[in-house]
């Protein structure tokens, strides 16, 4: 992560859970503006696109323009950033045996 | 992540850059309360204590006591489910690698 400024954005961008949700469709493909508010049919357009503004600001979504479309891109580069922050690789590797364990006996 | 509300708690720990300060420190060893406060003079006993108490509802810390000591072990698993929860195994393949080509640039 370049600053502790640019976490500042990353967290406080994350930190609202309409920003999550549209990351999450985000990630299964990109999305246009349109395709998002038709999805939150409760926010409105200005709503949505205030949420897109943060997330982008915090470098999490990456807009392409094309003719009046504007798509939406996840760029999930910094949540990698904050992985490696905190999680070593050798770290990572016994923390995947632990969470296969602990979803093993949840489920 | 078991729900919106464990993230909401996890963002809003991560959110202030004196908590992440203390997370990498964490990462390195565990700590004891007292030992967190000598690294952080500008900060009085209470404020460090609020902190812990932040990362600890978020499931960030995990205190245990010995004696009348309090050591601070940081606890990474969270950050492992907001990494898998918007990075597929194949992506983070690639983004290690467009990670790496970043830094050569940069550096």
């Amino acid at each position: 992560m370049s600053s502790e400024s640019d976490s500042d954005l990353i967290f406080k961008a994350l930190a609202h859970r309409r920003r999550r949700e549209i990351l999450d469709l985000l990630k299964e493909a990109p999305r246009t503006t349109g395709m998002l508010c038709e999805t939150f049919p409760d926010m409105d357009r200005c709503t949505v696109m205030l949420h897109l503004k943060v997330l982008e600001e915090a470098g999490l979504v990456i807009a392409q323009k094309e003719g009046r479309e504007r798509w939406n891109h996840l760029n999930s580069l910094p949540i990698k950033q904050i992985h490696d922050r905190w999680i070593s690789a050798y770290a990572g590797h016994a923390l995947s045996i632990l969470d296969r364990l602990r979803s093993d006996l949840e489920g």
